[in-house]
This record gives structure tokens, sequence and C-alpha cells, in this order.
């Protein structure tokens, strides 16, 4: 028997992190993803740090677990493919992926049996290029260039957003459709023809040149809509009070029979 | 002349905001993707509000345009569609998108003319459900549901992001190739030769029945290398530099004569 093991999930590594607020933000992030690997290297504040753990509230967890390696090296020792994040262009020869691209490359890695890493740098500088050269991947977020700074902890956030994507099945758009079931097409055509008749009784198409195309209109009206059996009963029913008003002459309570 | 305007960037709507940190970070996050219109309904303290621009810092332009409106039906008043962010069902017959897909559908809204409003509830409570009763379709993030809990300029930021890639083209995967190019076909078989003879004169293909097969696997491993040129040229400098040292007998400076 020689079962693979289950794949392990990447580590995320911020690299001389400067605020503590900052790796807190990140291991919420990390959670809010199903991530929970952090590893330090070097944190300017030591560790542990009360500003961490007071801004990561419930992914606490994820800072308790977290390792702390004096340099980046250590950090993915164990790592067989190591991604960089990037902000901007390093002059070296490298992969460049999106985070999207990153996350399933990272995926593939995982599955057959690799451990991965993902480099975040220092907020103010990012890593260097002593750092990168590390890595197998760079990668980079396509940001607004006018306005690219990105912090440690929204970087981190959408790397986790990806991974999650990357590696649980996309759902398709989907109906919340709380208990009620679609109108069939015999009911729309119910409903279509109960308008027409009592529009055509209001007078409604006109000229009678016209009628055809006006009736086809509202045909297509309906088709465009997604109802509900529920919203059809609901669209006759608007119709027949109409009818019922309009036989009682148009009178709204109070006033008088009209002119 | 017919012409169509320029498609409109849709508007993101903070619905009763509370912290001005968050409204700050929000700005933050529109703008690193592109985004540029924010509107708020009843701001919880007022505005402006200082906390909000002091957290913007490079993003204060978004809120300097921002469009304060007493509710939801004014703010929405001249979108023709409306998203609304949820993170818990609702019991109401509506489509549900993903982030992606939300981005992809307000992409095609936008350019084929329409305005399209993305609804973001208070950080503690989310949208209410007059709120989302306004919005043609629901936009859930797939978060670990052991901790759900993005904050509102986070999930901000993940709708900015999707909304860039859906409206960016997407680049493929790419090489930055730093001057750099790429070995051609006749400079790896050189290569290959050229490990292959020395190895050969080294007595390293051993045992001989072994050889074809040591060789096939060094030749497998240069062509799974992603070299440059003169990453080839390093690999041949190396290989001639321990022929040279062969030659003069292994020594290390310093050291006498091999025994």
């Amino acid at each position: 028997m020689s079962e693979r093991p289950d794949p392990v999930p990447p580590v995320f590594v911020l690299v001389r992190p400067q605020m503590g607020e900052n790796i807190g933000a990140a291991a919420r992030g990390m959670l809010n993803f199903g991530l929970t690997r952090m590893r330090l290297v070097a944190p300017r504040d030591g560790w542990p740090n009360p500003a961490a753990v007071a801004m990561a509230s419930g992914a606490g967890r994820v800072l308790d677990a977290a390792q702390v390696h004096p340099d980046v090296a250590q950090a993915v020792g164990d790592c067989t493919r190591v991604y960089a994040t990037t902000a901007r262009p390093r002059d070296m020869t490298k992969v460049v992926m999106t985070p999207e691209e990153a996350a399933r490359d990272m995926a593939a890695h995982v599955q057959a049996g690799g451990r991965a890493a993902v480099l975040f740098g220092p907020e103010r500088s990012g890593l260097t290029n002593d750092d990168v050269i590390r890595a197998h991947v760079i990668v980079t977020v396509d940001v607004n260039p006018d306005f690219p700074s990105l912090n440690l902890a929204q970087c981190v956030l959408l790397m986790a957003y990806e991974w999650r994507r990357a590696t649980h099945a996309a759902e398709p758009v989907r109906i919340a459709m709380a208990g009620a079931e679609w109108a069939t097409a015999e009911e729309m055509e119910h409903l279509a023809r109960h308008y027409e008749e009592r529009l055509e009784q209001a007078g409604w198409f006109w000229p009678p040149h016209r009628a055809d195309s006006m009736k086809a209109t509202l045909r297509n009206l309906w088709s465009r809509m997604p109802l509900t059996g529920h919203d059809v009963q609901i669209l006759h029913g608007i119709l027949r009070q109409m009818v019922r008003w309009a036989r009682r002459g148009g009178r709204v309570e109070g006033d008088g029979p009209e002119a």
C-alpha cells in the first residue's frame, strides 16, 4: 500500500513584517479562506505581539501556531515550490503569474505531494531581490497603476481568496428559491393570454395595425422575467382586481362616481 | 450619429457604515482597482468623517467625490442593476452569484449602457432584507464556514479586485526575461552532449547497461529546465572548470597533491 498522504496546504510567510496589526489582519484573511499555516521571518517588534493578537480576534489560533524563523532560507527550508509576491518588476528571469494562476499552480503542486510557500514582504519596502531569488514564481496583482499600494493584509487576503477559489469547485450562478418553483410554460401562456384579453377589452392595443407588435412586445416582456408560479398568481390577481375596480366605475373610496 | 457613450463604472454604495476607518479603507480598496464612484447611505458618524480621511491616505479623492444619500432607494435611483453583497442566505427568490460572476455580469451590463450599483451593508449586521429586496442579484463570497467574518473593507476590496479582473484582459502566465533570451534547441543539444562526453570520461555512466537510461534521465532534466542562452553558457563554464580542476589533480588551494 503506497497511499499518497493528504495534500499539505501552503504556508504564508510574512517576511520581516513591521506592524503587529497587519500580522493580525493577515491571520484573519488567511482563516477567512481556510488557511492556517503562517510563518514569520524576523518580525520587527518581536514575537508574540499583542497588537497582532488584538487585531486577529477570532483568528488567534493562526497566530498561536505561527512559526518564527530568523531568515527566509529557514522559513522555506521544507518547501518545494516558493512564490514571491511583488508589486514592482524585478530585473530577473522568472515566471510571473497573477494570483489566480499562482493559486492554481500551487493547488496542482500540493496535490502532487509538493509543499508550497508564499512570501509576503515588509509593508514599506516589499521583498528584497535576495528574497525573490529564492522563489520559483513571482506573483503580481494587477492593480491601478495610478494607485498601486496594496497593504500586506490585503495582499494576503487576495492570495487566500484565490487559494480557496482554486481548491473549491466554483459553484455556478444559482438561484436561491426560498421554496418557490419556476412558472411553467403553460402558466406563462395563461398569464400572457389573460393580459391580452383584458387589455384588448380595455382598448390598449391601439391603433389596430400596431396590435400584433404590441402583443409581441408584451409576450417578450413576460418571457424575459424569471417568474415563479406564485409571481404569476400575483400578476393574475392584480389584473383581476383592476377589472373588478373598472366594473365598479374606477371609484376611489370616498370619491364620488367619476364624471 | 448615435455613438454609444462610454460605459459608466459601477458605484459602490456603503449602506449605513459605522466606522470611518472602514470607509477610508474601502476607498483605498476601490482605487487600488481603478474604481472611484462611492456613495454613502446615512453614515453613522455623519459626513465628512476625519477618521475616513486619515485611513484613505492617497485615496482621499474617492471620499471627496462621494455622494451621501438618506436611504438606499435614493442612492441607487439612477442605477439599472443592483447587486447586494450578503454573508448569510436570505429567504427570498433571487439570483446568487460569486464575486467573479457578479463582476462579469456587471461588466456586460455597463458595456450595454446600463448603470450598476453594489450594496455593502453595515459592519455589524449587514444589509437588511429591505435593502436586499431592491437588488437584482445577491453576491456571496465563498468563505471558510468556520470563520466567515469578512469585514466591510475586505468585501469592497474583493469586489473591486474582481471588477478589474473582469474588465482587464487577463494576462497569461508570462516570464519576465530581464533582457535574456531562451536557449535554442541547438544550444540545449550542445549542452547535453558536452555533459554526456565529460561524464562519460569521468566514469559516471556506470554500470554500462544502465548508461542509456542515465543519459535519457539527464536529457530529460535539461529539457525540463527553462534555461536562457546565458544559463547554458554558465553550465558549460561550470563543467569546463571542473575538467580543468580535475586535470590539475583536484587540488584545493593550499592543499598538497591528493594521495
